[in-house]
């Protein structure tokens, strides 16, 4: 067996050998001028120049007067001041003359032509600023390593601050390698990906204070890559190197940075993420992450971030976190710290987290996660019902109104969620593509408050009613129509194969793409069998199974089937051709008492808008008369 | 009188009327490259352009193989793979040859010379990625009005997002006004103020999102601050304008958008920051934000920040709050909304909060402070042990953290806190200068672990501890000796007056500042005025007070008195002469069981450290060969 992994260890360890390692260093100091110094982090305490302010400052508008001889005045005998002798007016940060010693507000004064009407006396420095009262000559403003805000730069400025000592940014070198990497502005061949972690790299490291530079994408060349870690090493902070972490063939980090420095950790007990070099070169930090771009993400949050902080004498921020519950069962290996990307929800005084798709590689999971569950090592996963810490990557605000939808995937419903956006409503519609049945089940273990489902029952021809009445015994549900839609065959642009009923998949050389068990348009296409006395061994392709009907729409497009069941949203979304063969109900599904809360009421009232019907009718195949209507099953 | 305020609303008031009329305000979307998008937000929905990966890929570095051939392998009978033929080498992201189903991770494989042996057989389409796995073609990635990041630019990238169209970043113009001012490289005279505001206003509104510029300083003079609103209204979206929004003779700044516009509100029942404009001209928002440094970032915060992301379609995030006890009684007006700055501590599992000073213009309260209390409208003020919020201006984490210091003020303590920052300790040393008298009590209330004191009894003259007993009853208090340092007069540079000892001070022409009630220099000052037999109404000045060390070394070098009592270094820092008259002992003050505190701990071997010790003798006039002592007093 090849060897894989040096050292693998846990998280803890990791960061104690790394961290260890790297705590004290540091940037070098810069004098930068005070005005540009917001974000950046003082490398020594900044002291107080001048007093602000130096004078004796009026803190009113109003008039200054001499305080003995207001003594004494009252409603019934006003004190009455010669105007410019005993009394001037002066406004706010106004130096007081020297012969007075107070200020009077202005809307305490009675003003006649040249004398002031008083009705309460002041006693001395009453509404006088005193020296310094603001900054104090010498003292300290600032200490050591303190992070500069906006209204730390006006006290230096108040304070005559002109320039203050800083670490320098602490640069970083990000080195993409692969032969199978190209530009992001490229057209992809077979077998290529568009290289995008340094781009993601960089941007993080530019928030927590550093300034990245990228290098070209390095082939896969031992030699080249040897290289141009030795020219970063030399010219930053720190280096990174993408990819080339794991134990593939061509990955020759590891054996680089063993020749050129030592690696301190190679692979960490963490999912994902685990291929990651962890070297030090010349004594400065060089990481290898993995090329997964949540594998890099993860281990750049965990490794890279506390660097940058601390190369900039700083403690890197805790994340937000908040603490979850599970209704389902997640397993998780033991022995491996996993970091599973969560939406979140509040039901019933609960934050309930419900996992989404795994893959070190589902960017599109990270961008509609709400946070990420941390399954600790030493757990065999989540039971339901189990509470588990979840790192924040929105707002507990956000979380707080999230409205969420689980099940089977419709085009209108990105464009509804579009719509709710637009309009700035104080909810999210968060929406999970499971099936049919899958979103029944998570609506009943009470994970979102809406599913999503159009279940045909072939007895009585009805949509959900069936199944929700077997799945939800009397409770009391509501079904709101999204749309009545198309079903139909997706064929290959110009339908070569003339493909045009459920008899024509019979045909030798027709394949068949399938949807997975309970979604909708499987029990459908089975119905559709059925119904035609068809075995599904008879079908070309019934096993082979797609998610999504955009998936299946592409699968026919690009050629691995002749033919899928779907919607004609997606075959319009993909350039498909679409041949109908009948027509279904799709309908949210919630618990009726649920009608009331004010998301939903927004929601219906969306629906039933003849603007929105019109957008949701553009999309192809849909109609939208019934659209918004309510209908209540159960009898509690 | 004069006409103050048009219309005074609450701050609920305020709010719904300004937001109401702007909150469907958007800027213009402009199209941009994906690559300049972070931190920038979507003015409309982004599909995907192409799957991602758009081929099977390989998940693991490994081999590719059928799967049925695969079948019954066992550790007793291996499968046996021919190399090239039957499997071959794949790594990660690598596509899968068109005859193979499955991919076997490596760490599975043995290589022999010719062949690979498998143990375990694998199901079709193990470890192979599907297609769309990542991002599917056409599917929304982000919606409207969500703000870019790191991983959203990723998907971005991937899923062959060239360019996105974003709202354009709020243009704000900042409009400064005031004879009084000058700029911040200026040398100030008498009854001038830096300008430092715009600074400000600008940096915060940069983080938000916005663009802002400043225009230079504008004397207050009608028709040229007219001239600059119309021409920052023309091309901005938002222009303030600083200062003039009060009732000075000289605040034109409401008239003008009288004029120009519609005063929407002009004045808000919050503290700071009541004299608000807030206006719109040619159906843009103008805010007249008040001069006072705290009142126009209050008011900043509240209303601009708010405009800044709903312009660019946005909620504003909301500022992170707790709650938190107070253990004193702290006033407010009702009728008036009051927000004040406070220190936090964790004591006994509860965050308690202690005031900062008050006043509109104390930066350096804003610039110490770790967030901001707010006493609601309805409220005469805060009774002892009520609680309420606190907008945080520091991580929860630092609060948990903070070990707080109330007392008499010393220069060292800066020194302190600054070593301690400077080793990136796990806590914060807060300091806030009151007595050595308040120090105790505050200590008493539990609103600090430390009370800083220099109480001399004049019976048995020991420092400290008669105090103690009396404050703490029976109580185990411990005393940590911080510094003996010098105490004596600060006079003018060369003594002029030639003050040498204090019966110099009974002479005529001789005036003094003295210090705060319950400040341990004035109990100083009391028993050397009894030991000499001198009255108190024999010092000319004994009534005028001043709240600090520094504080008073500067009245004395300004002119402002000829001699004061304080510690040496405050007169080096100063740059006042100093005449010795006696020494004293300053002592941290702490419950004995505080001693078992890892962080008091660090702090007395801070003080028992040799370097620091040199570092405290060095600010002048102190002794530290009894620095980092530590006696018990009480019996519990």
């Amino acid at each position: 067996m090849r060897k894989i992994y040096l050292n693998k260890v846990s998280l803890a360890e990791a960061k104690q050998k790394f961290f260890g390692k790297f705590h004290n260093l540091r940037t070098e100091a810069e004098e930068i001028e005070v005005e540009k110094t917001i974000g950046r982090v003082s490398s020594e305490a900044v002291y107080a120049r001048r007093s602000a302010p130096n004078f004796y400052a009026s803190a009113m508008d109003g008039i200054a007067v001499k305080s003995e001889i207001t003594a004494g005045a009252s409603e019934r005998n006003p004190v009455k001041l010669k105007k410019g002798k005993e009394a001037v007016f002066v406004d706010t940060g106004d130096p007081v003359p020297d012969d007075f010693d107070a200020v009077i507000k202005i809307e305490n004064v009675v003003e006649n032509e040249d004398i002031f009407e008083i009705e309460k006396g002041v006693s001395p420095w009453h509404n006088i600023r005193s020296i310094g009262e603001s900054v104090v000559k010498s003292q300290m403003i600032i200490p050591s390593n303190h992070k500069i805000r906006d209204f730390d730069l006006g006290a230096l400025i108040e304070a005559g601050v002109k320039k203050i000592s800083v670490y320098k940014k602490p640069e970083v070198k990000i080195i993409p390698t692969g032969n199978e990497l190209v530009k992001g502005d490229s057209e992809l061949k077979k077998g290529q990906l568009v290289e995008f972690n340094s781009k993601m790299i960089k941007s993080s490291i530019t928030k927590w204070g550093g300034r990245a530079g990228t290098t070209d994408i390095i082939p896969d060349q031992k030699k080249m890559i040897q290289k141009n870690i030795e020219e970063a090493v030399k010219n930053n902070d720190i280096t990174i190197v993408l990819a080339g972490s794991s134990a593939g063939k061509e990955d020759y980090t590891l054996r680089i940075l063993e020749e050129l420095g030592r690696v301190i950790i190679h692979g960490v007990n963490i999912m994902p993420g685990k291929p990651v070099i962890l070297a030090e070169v010349n004594n400065k930090p060089v990481i290898g992450l993995p090329g997964y771009p949540l594998s890099a993400l993860l281990n750049n949050n965990i490794f890279v971030r506390k660097l940058i902080y601390s190369l900039q004498g700083l403690k890197s921020p805790e994340l937000p976190e908040i603490e979850a519950k599970v209704k389902r069962k997640i397993p998780s290996n033991i022995g491996l710290e996993e970091f599973l990307r969560v939406n979140l929800t509040e039901i019933n005084d609960e934050i309930i987290a419900v996992p989404k798709k795994r893959g070190s590689a589902a960017m599109e999971s990270i961008v509609k996660a709400d946070g990420i569950i941390r399954i600790s090592e030493n757990k065999e996963g989540l039971s339901k019902n189990d509470k588990a810490p979840v790192i924040l990557l929105e707002g507990k605000e956000k979380i707080k109104n999230n409205l969420s939808l689980i099940g089977s995937h419709d085009l209108s419903l990105d464009l509804i969620q579009d719509e709710i956006q637009k309009n700035m409503k104080d909810f999210y519609l968060n929406i999970q593509s499971v099936g049919s049945m899958a979103g029944l089940m998570a609506l009943k273990r009470g994970e979102c408050q809406l599913a999503g489902a159009h279940l045909l029952d072939p007895e009585t021809g009805n949509y959900n009613l069936t199944h929700l009445k077997r799945i939800f015994k009397d409770k009391k549900m509501a079904l709101i129509t999204l749309v009545e839609r198309q079903q139909g065959f997706y064929v290959k642009k110009g339908n070569p194969k003339n493909i045009n009923s459920i008899s024509d998949l019979l045909a030798k050389d027709i394949s068949f793409i399938n949807r997975q068990r309970g979604a909708g348009t499987r029990v459908l296409f089975d119905y559709l069998l059925n119904k035609n006395e068809i075995e599904p061994s008879e079908i070309n392709g019934y096993e082979q199974e797609e998610f999504t009907h955009i998936a299946a729409a592409i699968a026919v497009g690009r050629g691995s089937a002749d033919a899928a069941l779907g919607i004609e949203a997606a075959a319009k979304a993909t350039e498909v051709d679409f041949i109908p063969v009948t027509e279904e109900r799709y309908d949210l599904i919630l618990f009726e008492e649920d009608l009331q809360d004010k998301r939903i009421e927004y929601l219906i009232s969306l629906l039933r808008n003849k603007e929105t019907q019109k957008k949701i009718e553009k999309l192809g195949g849909y109609k939208t008369e019934k659209t918004g209507n309510i209908s209540i099953v159960g009898n509690k």
